[in-house]
């Protein structure tokens, strides 16, 4: 930590700096340039966020600049190489064969979650997504079908082969959800829910942990920290785009989120093109971009029907282009060393 | 409603269009431009949210307008005249007479506690606000007291004749900070916790809902609405800064909310300038500003010693700055027909 | 300056540091701590911006953090009292009388500039506002009168006892902009227009820049700087609104801006809540606000009949309602300390 | 254009709106829904901007909803095939080989520009980029060799078989630049100069026109149509990034951008990958998700020795690494159905 005293900052107030830093049991490296005088501070105290901005608010001081991280255990430097998340048998995401998740946005019924699952299986996707419990903007939209939609996830996806995964909201549904799936995925709005991130950290089931509208990556790490330090160490993390000024998609898919996770953690990253645009057309352009940039899978919203869909039918790719999706992928994917999964033997 | 066809789109993209209103009840208003064909949507479907998407999915369609809002209940339409919400004998949000909270970021000790809380009651300050349970982005910081905390709030804040507000965090929490706490805030990272929302939704205390990081107004109404047709009715809206792109401030106050809001609920608004700069020296500037704007009152970060503070010292201010700055709102109050709370008795 | 080392750069990256530092006539202070090794460059090298990117190149470097700010002519530093800007006898900005700039988006007609101009002095504006050089989105749009505009705004503005404020968008049309104009506005599209920042740096005209629509508040002083340095310096600071993401409004006004610039610079600052907010109701709180959180000054739209303004009009005030504004903004201003323009003699 | 009439308007105030609409030689469409009434109006005005703004301001109007876009000449509609823009024989944007320009951020010297042409072309690249005209933020910082750097471009690309895209900042410039580039490029801080977008409309060069830092795609494509309008049809759009709230990187690169113009306009677009992340390490897996994205070709800074660039050096590759980014392009771009181009005859 270096802090940065204002111009003129008197030497009572620099005192007041290196006493407090002393009282801390920590070491101050005083250091007066020919325009401000800086401190740099030396040792390594357990909470930092309350120690900046202890300091950050002394007289005389100009600024307060962090010099290590705030996560430690999702970092690249306590772990240098890169982590795989397996959530069953051969499912892997962070190895060479990409995870592909693909579904519809809610779960909605047997049928639509039977054909969904048949045709994503045969195109290669190996896990299924489906929503059973949904944040909605309004309380008067479709909330999910509840636990009745994670029994149709489970029955569908073991009959196609296919994982589960699927938005957990309440901490008290947990348990409900790790029975029935074989990943808890955090949404988007819940990333600093802080009560529910030590509450799927507490579970036996990988976590996959969504992007916050207006995340930093910093921040984003953190959260997984959360999970992480409270016992949980399968996480995935997931970009999904964030909030912007442009009106023409309904979120902005920042996919150098993919590298920069990579070269600051060692947690595997996918990217979900759907939610990530909010438009059908951008789903597959979006995709074969994801890919290249690295990501270690995508997470797609597929419906037999998008214009019958309760939820997200606009951004929903049908069945069929869902496959011409996956045909298109495969080259790019060898193009950087990468592999599709083989169609699941259920599915052929 | 109104359905946007694409240039060109052909005639049995329009039927489908139509079909589908038809088939929902609704009626079909076309209307043939030089340019475009569009279709006005007539009647008044529940789900509009899903009805927008399952629209928007259709082959043909190039956009589809709401054209009223999603949120009802507390929108002005639904009640012209301006709600007040009373929390204590005497202590109401939305009257003439402003709220003014004040206390700690974190509550601390009793001894941090108690100092704080006659000062700002002999300054005029009418609720105690502190975080008994803290919402940090980093695992490693100070988390708070818990029940704890709840206990100092309310045994200080009685004394000197103060309301309590402070934050809850766990669903499973809600009764237990409703037993202590005279208002339950919901922070701004829980803005779009759905189950948090609607647990307090069913509670016996006002609300006070804080708007999220990226939350358009629309939205931070919506998560309002969860509340109120939950059942609980006694909701303030809190701005307090929103993410933007200068580094300069944590976060970005957006005053205009103030106005807007009033424009479109009847719900009363408050400002918080603390958060919503992160800087000390902007909380006077913009504490004025936002009772000149129209606000029903503030929620300030005071504390007895800002560099010995657990959580966000460098925008707390001292008691002597805060008693400065009740002096200073006095003249601003009254020239836009507000009146400062009188100074407690129990404080005088 | 200061710069980060990686955790685990190697010495012969740090001696590269080092040895760069040297070369440029600076002086090192290499400090260890327990986690990284940082290094303070002591000197005061003419081109910052350049050696920043140098070093942050380097093998070895996670970060370097600039210590002093960028502009230094504007800055408070160099010049502690506030400065004035007097654009006329009696008109001035920064002093304890607020300056009021109103009219049209436009010029559109002498008749239009006229039963502005007349109403505006009368309520107690002492500048007309009215564009003559238009910058339109679309190049379809009415991109101003031109010349004929400038003539129009001369003679009204004389008449009423005004001076004269308008946009100046080519830096060949500056000489014939300043021969009718008492200030020169830069807009917020050419804020970091430097070709335009130079030239009417060398005019005899002070200067009203605009923030860009997403120009940090040091960019924003750095772009005065551009017009101090090349000999203007009567430079006066508008606060229009940002970008952001709700599109409730059309920018996003930044009124924390208003004091920010006033702890950094000693230039003048003034609030446009026309364009700022994009909406007609709201430009009466936030001009409140505004001049409670500090403002030096107003520039506010008006139009005798905004429904048949050629641009703008949703923003723009009515003669009666902006006469009504200035009613409500004098027991503000007093209660902060400043007052209102005396109408002008001319107008009584 | 659709004008929503705000619950309750008053029959007059509809009254008002079909009069201005029939003043205007426009049809009116009246349609009175179960909550609001809309008007559609037919007929296709020119200056559309100033028309929804005139029905904005009127009384009873809650909002206008443009439903043809503002721009024309660009659009997709208006020319179905996609354009391509040849800058030299054999070297274009938009075909199926890339146009991949590549060079320093400034012309610094002769030498510097000779040992970068000659790599670049031997790497594979078919444009040399490099500034001569520097648009800085800081007015000390190192604005550029002007004219002899133009010299030096044109020179070293002649000698490495390269055509040469170089900014122009000031109208008065275009025709001097026009002498030495093959192609004229706008930056993002000028991106709604329209002065200058004018002169480059008149100039018998192509142009680059980058896309402002906080632009929506619509804003971008109208500052396209400007200079199509002006008479120079040869245009190719490049996404540099754009302002957003993390600061891990300098600027957010939109790569959704890229087949988002494709779908509304029949214009070239291309990618920055340099500016658009300001961080070398993100250059290589953002320009590989750029190229699968399906961009028309890439623009890339690369500097013989990065950490003494004048400008950019942080995101600067290395000559090495520029041809290590050209081999790993190789087969993504394969993958998608595109070629890079053959390196020069005179590079061999």
């Amino acid at each position: 930590m270096i802090i940065v005293m204002r111009l003129g900052a008197a030497q009572s107030e620099l005192d007041r700096v290196t006493e407090l830093i002393a009282a801390l049991g920590l070491a101050a490296h005083v250091s007066k340039g020919s325009e401000r005088t800086i401190v740099g501070v030396i040792g390594a105290p357990a909470d930092k966020e309350t120690l900046l901005a202890q300091f950050a608010g002394l007289d005389g001081v100009e600024s307060v600049v962090p010099i290590s991280r705030s996560y430690k255990l999702v970092s690249l430097e306590a772990r240098p190489e890169r982590s795989t998340v397996r959530i069953r048998d051969g499912i892997e995401f962070g190895g060479k064969t990409l995870a592909v998740c693909a579904g519809p946005c809610s779960v909605e019924s047997r049928e639509q979650l039977e054909a969904t699952s048949v045709a994503v299986a045969r195109a290669g996707a190996n896990v299924l997504r489906g929503g059973a419990f949904k944040p909605r903007t309004s309380p008067y939209a479709f909330q999910g079908l509840g636990e009745e939609g994670l029994k149709y996830l489970r029955e569908t996806a073991d009959r196609s082969g296919l994982a589960v995964v699927t938005e957990v909201l309440d901490p008290r549904d947990v348990a409900l959800v790790a029975r029935y799936a074989d990943m808890l995925q955090i949404g988007a709005r819940n990333m600093q829910n802080f009560t529910l991130l030590r509450e799927v950290g507490g579970a036996r089931k990988p976590v996959l942990l969504k992007r916050g509208l207006a995340a930093t990556i910093d921040e984003w790490l953190m959260a997984a920290e959360y999970v992480y330090v409270a016992g949980n160490h399968d996480i995935v993390l997931c970009e999904r785009g964030i909030r912007s000024f442009d009106p023409q998609t309904r979120n902005l898919l920042d996919l150098s989120a993919v590298p920069i996770v990579q070269q600051l953690s060692h947690l595997p990253v996918i990217v979900d093109p759907s939610h990530g645009t909010g438009v059908r057309s951008l789903v597959e352009p979006m995709s074969l971009a994801a890919v290249a940039a690295g990501a270690d899978g995508l997470i797609v919203e597929v419906h037999p029907n998008p214009a019958a869909a309760f939820s997200d039918g606009p951004q929903s790719l049908t069945l069929g282009s869902f496959a011409e999706l996956m045909e298109r992928l495969r080259p790019v994917a060898a193009a950087v060393g990468r592999a599709l999964p083989e169609p699941a033997a259920a599915a052929a």
